[in-house]
């Protein structure tokens, strides 16, 4: 693995985990956190989503989201992207000056239809409208239940390499492999990322962990291992389930970057500013911070010297 | 790794996880919570500490514990375990009826000589005078900062190997290789379990993680990668920082369980049972239950069949 050592997130806590969050956060709030991110180093930043507003209120802001922070994103060499569900939210995303869109069709029919009301044909046919209008502005595919569905669909991996090699043929630049409920476990993602990556370069995929059961960091080594360098997290481990208060997220961004960081992984982000990101969500944001990290700050480690084990 | 599916887990929450907690948690609570572990499948469970009530009052119960539990633990084939700090404890859990004691050195000077102010040396001859006196009582020793000190000691792993082999010529039955304060990340736990069991077979060794950096069940994942099938956890993760309220201990049973049983590994233990002890130390102990598994309970995971990402 020399000379693979460089990593790269992409910070999704402004769209996946704002878009769970009832109370609304204020947009100059939105904006104060968005701003510590790209501060903190972030190269690559999902800040929110051109969804309808009537399905998530939380995003209705998008336009002003974008269009208050692209001239700083741009100076700092950030790439500002957001999720789209349709041709003309994507168009929208395209006017208010992002660089790249994130859409979404997932591996289960079972849970396309719930998430979209359509097959993953139909998908496909939006997404080839969308790619057409976009110009410039790079496209992300997202793989939603790449590792497991919640209908409890049995999805064979060829049928998941056959749609990332269909997304990237269609005009996605990247393919992100989402663990969408955080049921994946390092065989499974073993299993899945050996077949992908027979077929497509590490470079066009992303992975996407949820830490719901604990094995978001036990993953990551496994697609570090799978020559996987593109990774996506949330500062704070937002993006719980709204049922399950205490629930983890994503992988939380300051836990992902211990880890890189401690095992010689190079990433352009700072702890310590992730950690002041992490301030602010727990100041400005109605969700409880779910990290292992965030909870270490009063504890002296000189003072566990006389522990047992 | 076909054949090499069998692992077994040492249950250490009695010890590990109650030994910080400054309220007393009755006996008959204790033995509640032991009984509830042996129903659910537990083989080799640690279930008090023989130091002086002065150190840890928590543990002054210790004779009565083992007492009141051996027939029943006897009856389910269970290996009863207590940790010892000197020969006197050692000789008071061997006539209390205990199958194995605990002892711990640990492999970093400094902490040795903060833990019992001792030399490592010293510590040796002192576990010889108790080795001679256990009879076919089991010995395991535990090598406390295998993987990190907290006075950031250097300890260069041929002398984890080193002190890990004069264990074992000196009588224990297994080693346990500790994470005390839990800093291990995958890199330093491969590099480290390559070189022991590069001269011990895998079957004489035993990990300890701690969760405090989120990175135990990817540290697991090393460990199973070099071989090792025995591992220690303690169940609703008790055994955090007392000086860090909220941060983690000692790996969750519950989520440890879960990715070995994802993963197509065999244990004994059931994750139900393990549940129901979960529900009786949330009732009796007054210390946070900190585990991925246990926050799940009311998530309705088809109602997330919504999400986007």
């Amino acid at each position: 693995m020399i000379g693979m050592k460089d990593v790269s997130i992409t910070e999704v806590g402004p769209r996946d985990g704002f878009q769970n969050i009832k109370t609304f956060i204020e947009t100059e709030d939105k904006l104060e956190i968005i701003r510590r991110m790209i501060d903190s180093g972030v190269k690559h930043l999902e800040v929110t989503s051109f969804v309808h507003p009537k399905w998530v209120p939380q995003m209705r802001d998008a336009e002003t989201v974008v269009s208050s922070i692209r001239t700083y994103a741009a100076a700092k060499n950030l790439e500002l992207i957001a999720l789209v569900p349709n041709k003309f939210g994507a168009l929208k995303a395209k006017a208010a000056g992002v660089d790249a869109i994130t859409y979404v069709i997932s591996v289960s029919e079972a849970h396309n239809k719930a998430n979209v009301n359509r097959t993953i044909d139909e998908s496909f046919e939006a997404f080839k409208g969308i790619v057409g209008e976009m110009g410039k502005v790079k496209i992300r595919l997202a793989l939603a239940t790449t590792f497991g569905c919640p209908f409890n669909e049995v999805v064979p991996v060829e049928r998941i390499v056959s749609i990332a090699e269909r997304g990237l043929r269609a005009g996605a630049d990247k393919v992100i492999l989402a663990d969408t409920i955080g049921v994946a476990d390092p065989m499974k993602v073993e299993r899945i990322l050996k077949a992908v990556t027979a077929q497509i370069d590490p470079s066009k995929l992303i992975v996407h962990f949820h830490d719901t059961r604990g094995m978001a960091l036990a993953n990551t080594l496994v697609a570090l291992n799978a020559g996987i360098r593109n990774f996506e997290a949330a500062s704070g481990g937002l993006g719980g389930c709204p049922f399950a208060p205490g629930a983890a997220g994503n992988v939380a961004m300051e836990d992902l970057l211990n880890m890189l960081h401690a095992m010689g992984y190079q990433t352009s982000i700072s702890p310590e500013g992730i950690a002041h990101v992490v301030e602010a969500i727990a100041q400005k944001v109605d969700a409880p911070i779910i990290s292992h990290m965030s909870k270490l700050g009063s504890c002296d480690m000189a003072a566990e010297g006389t522990c047992n084990g």
